[in-house]
Formats: C-alpha cells, structure tokens, sequence
C-alpha cells in the first residue's frame, strides 16, 4: 500500500538525554526523491529495520521493537539507537495514521558512503488487507537455510539474529514458496530443525503447549510471537521455547505463522501434509492481537 | 572516493532492438536525493550490482560485467538487462573520468514498492590508491560461510553466485577481519573448502600452477580472475578451477585475492600463516591488469 508519510531522522546519539527531538526530524513526501545514490542501504542492504503493526492509530509493542532494534543495531556494529529519539519519531508518523490497521517501519542505515554518519527514516502506510490469511489460513513449505544449528554461535559475522536490509533471500524464498504453490516458507537447518519464516515466526500446537523455537541460534525474537504467548499464558495454556525438529512439524495440534502486521495466520498444510486447524482459538488470538497494546 | 557522475536509467526491455537508449538516461547530481524511500533496493537490499575498473577512461571487461549482471538477474528473477543499454550507460559515465584508475558502479534494483519496473543508475568515481595492498600485500583470515559445498545446488533460494545488493554479511566479514588485524577475510565452507573473498576471488599457486575455486557452487565467477588467468595463459603457465581445501592453504606457493578495483593483491598470511610472495609476478600481472583490455 502507498506510503502515507515519511519522516527523515538525523540520528541522535544514544546518550542524548535532550527531551525534544522535534528538530531531528523532517517530513519528506515518500514519492518524491530523498535518498542520494551513495545510500549504503541501497548499495549494500547495510542497515535495519523494524515493522510495527498500528491499530485505529496505536503503534503496537513499541517497547519490544525497538529493543530489538537496539539488538540488531549491536549485532552490525551500527551507532546504538537513542530509544526516545526513535519513539518521538513514531509517535509523529502515527498521528497520520486513519482507523483500521498500518504499518510503521523504521529503518536505521550505516548512512551514506564516506559520510559522518547513520540515515534514518520512518514511514506510514495503510496495512494490505490480511483477513483471507487470517482467516482461511496459509499453506507453507519448509526450505533449507543452508546453516547447522551450531552456525549462528560459531560465525556472528553472518549476522543471524539481526533484522538487516540484506533481505535478498528472504525474498528469494517467499518467490520459491510461491512457485510451489504455498503462500509462505518455513526456515529449517541442515542438521533437521525449524528455525523462522522469511518474514515471521512460526508457533505451533502440541496438545495445551504451545511451543516456538528458542530465539538463540540466529533466530529473531518476534515481537508478535512475544504477545501471542502473553495471551495463550493469560488463557492457561504453557509455552514454550524449544528446538522443534523438521520431522515433528507433521505432528503438530496446530500451527500459526505471527508477525506484525499479518499477525496470526493459521498453518492449513506444511509440504502438503494437512495441520489441523483451530478457528476458535485463532480468531481469539487475532482478536487480541488487534486490541491496541503496548 | 565522492562519486563524480551519476545517471538514473529506465530500463528497457531485453528485446528492445533501439539502437540509442539516451532518452532513457537522466544524469542525476550524486549527493542530491534521487531515491525515494520506497526503494526495494534500499528497503529490502533487492537488487544487483557490478563494479567495473576504469582505466584512463577506458572500462574493463563490460562483456564479463554485463554477462555477470544479467547471469545476477536471472537468479533473482528481475528483468534481464538490455545488454546494448547498459553498454551506453557505461560509455556515458566514463565521458567523466579523469585519467588514472576510476570505478564505474551499476546498480539494477527490484524498483519502488508496488511500482511498476525496476529502478536503475550508474555512477562514476575515482578509484581509491589500492598502491599499498598491491605491492606490500594483504593478511588474510578464513572465516566459516556456514554453508557446506552442497548448499548452493540444494538452495538455490539461498541465491549464492548472484551479486546482490544484501551484502551485509559481506561487510560484517570485512569488519571481523579487521577485529582480527588482518586486512581481508576468505569464506570457507563447513565441509572444508575454499569460497572466495567477501568482494574479490582467491587465486593460489601450486608450482607452476594456478588454481581458483571452481565458480560452480555459488561462487560469484570473479571477471578479473577471468583477465588474471588470461594473462597467466599467456606466460605458459596452466591455470585451473578445482575444489580447494582449505587445510591446503598453508601450503600454497603464493596466493592473491584479486578484484576489479583493487587487482592483484598478494596474500602474506593466512591466518597467522606467512605467505611465500612472488612480487616480480604480482608486479607483471598488475601491470597486466592496469592496460585497458575488453
């Protein structure tokens, strides 16, 4: 969907401890040109970013994004975000937000080439319409990530765990999932465990536990699994991280690919083999996940 | 080094016969904003890139390039380049070389969100003064890919032998080199075997004998390997493309990582190991490398 607004950010220091970041910021309209050529994220995909999901103009969980933007910041050695900076940004691209679900994104770039320092911006849109995969749910195929469990603790310089522009593959997969007639992928490792989806993470149901494989090993924590589970603890159910074996994927209760602006999409079938589906339950998780929260 | 010249391009079709595209080009000023913020390129490092040497305002190799660029976007499935297109972009944008040695940039981007076609510019700057690495060489550290040597036929979602614009891990590669003091890093399989470089390709010599990883299995077929293995022919010398161990390393006779901005560049350690170095051989084949040459 078209972007609606565009802030540029001059990015403050961390330990900035200013309490009024107005004059860092610079509306810029989101067609018309604001980014120079030398662009790190467009020559490189050199920077992060963040998705959050906005409901009737309430960002949600921006707590727990931008500490993952901070992690991912870490993670490729970029300046450290200053937290109340980004926040004040978000809370200016809102007020353009109309009722009904958009997105916010943020993106924090190494800058431009050869330049002083970091480009950052933040953007509005409307959210596309998700209630068919909400609601009819998602066939999925597992792909090979090419990495053993072991690879995101014995090699950091291949930045498992951040949420960088470098999202090449990511797409690459989705473009495979689709020419194999599923709508989305399921990460999994060489050595025979699930890891994510290209642009989400996956939960799944065994009996009352609800379990999703443990953000060490190179995974992003998402910040929708994180509410998902606040909810299904607030119902009485157990959750858990876990290594989750490929093999055990056709076993499973049920099963939901969350992120934050699909939110909950029910798995209908993972490599052609059917997942029983839970309709109640999944139109009460994205029930919640649409009540606006922090 | 500032870049001197840049030019947006809208890109044609690969069948479009033209036999003149300037009305397709749009010179841009390189540090004014020329990019919206709905890149792909930037949002998402969505795209494909070369890097061409220039010498005395002369390009190197742009059937290598443009036949890398094109082979690039056959593996993303963007739209092939219109080969005869770009070879105008090219000779447009060296017109602003100075003498001495530049770097022509060409960038093919995924496009603007939701828009209709990709997005596309070249750029020119002088080349940075690579004397140092070329005549006193560079120290070189191995560092896990994570990927075993089956991965790239397996995966092909993994999009290895492509030359994308996600090149975060690349940059991230460089940063634990220089953690590491040394100047560059070589990736290496899990199963033990020698990639390449994280922007240039490995050449070694054994004897009389020259070998580069074979650019089957995702390695990116290097255009100055291509001329510096020329050359080497040309001095009867045998040049080969063979599976390289990576314990072997310590016992090569001499070894290079050769790129197309910074040439020949000899290694002097690999890991702490030193490097026997040939400069009489590195000398010739710079000089080599520094003529202008198709």
């Amino acid at each position: 969907m078209a972007t609606r607004f565009a802030l540029m950010i001059v990015p403050a220091a961390a330990d900035d401890e200013r309490t009024h970041f107005t004059d860092t910021f610079r509306s810029v309209d989101p067609k018309a040109p604001a980014l120079s050529i030398g662009e790190l994220s467009t020559q490189r995909g050199d920077g992060i970013f963040e998705s959050i999901g906005v409901i009737d103009g309430h960002p949600q969980q921006v707590d727990a994004h931008l500490a993952r933007l901070a992690n991912s910041a870490a993670i490729c050695e970029l300046p450290l975000p200053n937290i109340a900076q980004w926040r004040q940004a978000i809370a200016e691209v809102v007020l353009h937000a109309e009722r009904g679900e958009s997105v916010v994104k943020l993106i924090l770039s190494r800058g431009v080439e050869h330049g002083p320092m970091p480009t950052a911006w933040a953007t509005l849109a409307p959210a596309p319409d998700f209630s068919a995969p909400r609601e009819r749910g998602i066939r999925v195929v597992t792909l090979d990530r090419g990495y053993d469990s072991g690879v995101p603790e014995r090699a950091p310089w291949l930045l498992l765990g951040a949420k960088t522009l470098s999202y090449a593959v990511n797409m690459a997969a989705l473009r495979e999932a689709h020419r194999r007639g599923a709508d989305d992928a399921i990460f999994v490792t060489t050595d025979g465990f699930v890891l994510e989806a290209p642009t989400a993470n996956l939960i799944v149901r065994q009996g009352d536990t609800f379990v999703t494989p443990a953000p060490t090993g190179g995974i992003l924590h998402g910040t929708t699994q994180l509410a998902a589970f606040d909810y299904l603890a607030q119902q009485g159910f157990e959750t858990r991280y876990e290594v989750i074996p490929t093999d055990s994927l056709a076993h499973v209760d049920a099963a939901w690919l969350v992120s934050s602006i699909r939110l909950a999409a029910p798995i209908t079938a993972i490599d052609s083999v059917p997942i029983p589906a839970d309709p109640a339950l999944t139109h009460a998780l994205n029930a919640y996940l649409l009540t606006p929260h922090d």
